[in-house]
């Protein structure tokens, strides 16, 4: 299996993580997880803009180009031969002497590797269980950054109650899942948490505004509440990999009918579309 | 050099972390740092008993006994010869394909390496500068795990503004430094913040509230405002390498007369009894 280090494509055992490495000390360090489909990418400039985004956040240099990293990708998936799959791409600020404050010298390091992954078709036809949890992240999950304990055990926490996903909230405003923005709708209307230091602003989150536009669908980002989210007449889900996922039941109770809404299978269905010229 | 990994002490080029360990992928993982005096560990039981309660907090097991890293701690430190100095001691939850669920069958590893560290004798007879800054941490700060973003920030904004330490507040509330305890003098009598989740219980903060008692100066865990420390008599710091450390202004602004206090300085000469008598 090959890989990605920095600008060059390596075989995986060929390289390994140093143990002073600030992304191994101190979660120092930021992420993507790009779709192929059809062996091309899906919006793979939108993810490596946000990549970029996340770097300068931080003070981190990349150590490459988005553009020698977009092409490195091509490259890759050529030689993996990955066909459906995901590439994940991840940045830390490289290996230095064990000291909280950022290095003089930083040796940011890119590591980046694709695997196979097929779209989770039945799951978005049949929708999912999810539960309620407190958010207890911190006050910048805007930055797409390795320190993902909270997010680790939310996501433990919807599989030890064998859910698909867990919905976070802070006080009673809903934020996002563990992995994954939250939509749910209302009379028609499309709600979404609006971007800010308390959300992740999902690239896939991004496709949907765009494509509830094309379909004429009203979306208000806005905050709403556990209660409004209980009581909405659809919810769903939406990430790089779950891609439109309808949510059925949250903390067992049904939402609607308790089967995927009208709504959620347009946009489902629109999203599908965008794939479908993909592959042309 | 030499370095633990798990029951074993074995050459540090021997070892690399990799990629997808959950400590580089996540910050799954967990960390202590304990002070070597005259080749001697200073608290190393109580730094392990952290451990141990930082693993069952996030439902980790250990791949070793606290007891085995200990006597595998005294081995190294012989070994490499360290007289003062500190041992890093860290542990993941190990290798697994990147889902954020735990895996199923974990293989979480421990490493530790000792470095030598001096006391910083100067800076704790002068004082330091600190500032003052918004605490964005998650809210499980009494976990010691590497989900260290936020106290990286904090400190680096505290490097960038020429200081030791930055002071972390919640709201109105203080709650601790980038990786060190807060604590004020104010008539007489001693405040820290008390044991939550909003901090974490330092070794040193436990040590120095037990040498309080012994002098008899009044302690009070509360809360207490930004404006209580600004307006407090003496402010001090505590952590395992910088022990007592008197602070002299935050964000510049003096504190009582812009030196080390006399209770700070009582508590200082009590915390080096301490560790002189360790070394009998």
């Amino acid at each position: 299996m090959k890989i990605i280090v920095n600008n060059n494509i390596i075989d995986r055992d060929a390289f390994s993580v140093d143990i002073e490495d600030r992304g191994y000390q101190f979660g120092d360090g930021i992420y993507e997880v790009v779709r192929i489909y059809n062996s091309k990418f899906f919006t793979l400039d939108e993810h490596l803009n946000r990549l970029k985004r996340s770097a300068d956040e931080l003070k981190m240099e990349l150590p490459v180009t988005i553009k020698n990293v977009a092409e490195n990708a091509r490259r890759l998936i050529e030689i993996e031969n990955i066909d459906d799959g995901i590439i994940y791409i991840q940045v830390t600020r490289g290996t230095a002497p064990r000291v909280h404050a950022f290095p003089q010298n930083p040796n940011p390091t890119l590591i980046a590797y694709a695997t196979p992954f097929s779209r989770p078709i039945k799951a978005q036809k049949d929708g999912v269980a999810t539960i309620l949890i407190d958010d207890i992240r911190w006050l910048r999950c805007d930055i797409k950054s390795i320190n993902l304990l909270g997010n680790v055990l939310a996501k433990e926490a919807a599989r030890e109650a064998g859910a698909f996903e867990a919905i976070q909230h802070r006080g009673h405003i809903v934020t996002e899942g563990s992995s994954t923005n939250i939509w749910m709708i209302k009379e028609g209307e499309l709600y979404t948490h609006p971007v800010s230091n308390l959300i992740l602003n999902g690239i896939t989150r991004q496709v949907v505004l765009d494509i509830a536009k094309e379909l004429g669908i009203k979306v208000i980002e806005e905050e709403y509440t556990v209660s409004d989210l209980l009581n909405a007449d659809e919810v769903f889900l939406t990430s790089t990999t779950s891609e439109v996922m309808p949510i059925i039941t949250i903390d067992q109770k049904k939402i609607g009918a308790g089967s995927p809404g009208q709504i959620t299978q347009q946009l489902q269905a629109a999203f599908a579309n965008k794939i479908a010229l993909l592959s042309v």
